[in-house]
């Protein structure tokens, strides 16, 4: 295997760990602008989009051949990497069962002037969502739903977060992120006519009973303290979930993926009853 | 606090101790019928359905006024208890922030032939549901969804694993719980006129196209196999939630909001735009 070339770290405090270990942090990510991702699913995934900065393989796991010829690829293709000792690869991911190989990629913020939406486009813009697990699911509901992108608008909200990645099951690729304040993401859809729909244990229609117009964007708060007044303010709709007597709230990403799918379904006429 | 009289534990290989911690195991579970839970949320819920077997106090964490009012009223009507060290209570639960009061309950599965399905109900059966967190999501999704209860199918399936009953936010008391085969299921559903809608990648039927009638029966299978042919068969809808193309699959637990919020806002009659 080609990818036998690529030098071998077992040294805890090797620079070139160091740095992988770094971006485990959100200070070390946003230093660098970088982020880490770990599995044969995800890095495959992430190939559709980009090419990786580099990788790091743990040979004594990585047994799947798929995962060994998406290696050797990486390897042909000038990929730089390295080899990490068994222990030195578990401090980098999460997974239970991790899979010997992973990348470093950079992250991709679209900025906001260079965002137009197009017709009929739906968005997710969370403020804070307090569960990395939770985000990585929204994200990927955000994706099976046919959204475009996702507005990060605190700074809890971070999509590049390992645990955040992990849950999205390689769906992050394939949204276009965009990191602004809230008053800029209201600012932004007022001057694109994008509808601001938020959602809110407070609001007064049902989320059935609104015919949606389109583009329109979905803005969800966090688990404990919903979303703020800026931002139910410059919605144009709140709306809510009704739950049976006594129940005040689901897990946000279910409420999320109830909302979407809503969404996506009025939008693509499949409403067949109506 | 009266609840000082309860005897402190501060010893690991205590017995009363090892049998709490036990209860975090399958086979420590199956072997009593009892189950733990940990926070004053899941307590001052579980109070409302049935009265606990025995409480355990960390009392230097114990310092919510509500929480102390909860200990001392269980004590004063003679529940029995203990005190533990700070260290033993934290082996007890996975919260990240303990509450400093638990309790030992006895499960409560509703026997097959003591259940006649009312008009009109809704109903969860999981054939198998790998990750305890998501079968808790999807316990919590349930109940808001105004579900009468849950069957549990497969032996992956347990409600009353700690991380489980963690994920309901005390939501597992008020569901009628159910134990038994797929058959007996099928049996039960077919003798009681309740409809069984599975769920599938596989199945023909947009889930919004469908007209749900009701009792009914909502059938989801493990995040990896999905249903067994077995299930399959004795459906009588099967239904699948519409992707992007591409996209083969979102979160179990959002995917069961997605479906039981649909069928609940049927039933209520609330789908105004109709």
């Amino acid at each position: 295997m080609n990818e036998k070339k690529y030098p071998f770290v077992s040294n805890p405090r090797d620079s070139r760990f160091l740095t992988l270990r770094s971006l485990q942090t959100f200070h070390g990510r946003s230093r660098t602008g970088l982020y880490i991702i770990e599995g044969i699913r995800h890095v495959s995934r992430a190939l559709e989009h980009a090419a990786p900065e580099s990788i790091f393989l743990d040979p004594s796991v990585l047994s799947n051949r798929f995962g060994k010829r998406l290696a050797h690829r990486l390897h042909k293709d000038g990929v730089p990497g390295i080899r990490l000792s068994h222990q030195l690869y578990r401090d980098l991911t999460l997974a239970s069962e991790p899979q010997g190989i992973g990348a470093v990629l950079r992250q991709n913020w679209t900025p906001l002037n260079a965002l137009a939406p197009e017709r009929n486009t739906l968005w997710i813009a969370a403020e804070s969502v307090e569960s990395p697990g939770n985000l990585g699911t929204i994200i990927r509901t955000a994706e099976a739903a046919g959204a475009t992108g996702l507005f990060a608008l605190g700074p809890d909200c971070d999509p590049y977060d390992p645990a955040t990645i992990r849950a999205t099951m390689g769906s992050l690729f394939s949204q276009k992120l965009i990191k602004c304040s809230p008053r800029d993401f209201s600012d932004w859809a007022r001057s694109h006519k994008v509808a601001i729909v938020a959602s809110s244990p407070a609001g007064l229609m049902d989320y059935k009973a609104l015919r949606y117009r389109f583009p329109a964007a979905l803005v969800i708060g966090s688990e404990k303290l919903g979303l703020s007044e800026q931002l139910l303010e410059c919605a144009d709709f709140v709306i809510r979930i009704p739950m049976k007597r006594g129940c005040d709230s689901i897990n946000v990403a279910v409420a999320t993926g109830v909302l979407l799918f809503e969404m996506a379904s009025q939008r693509r006429g499949a409403h067949l009853n109506e």
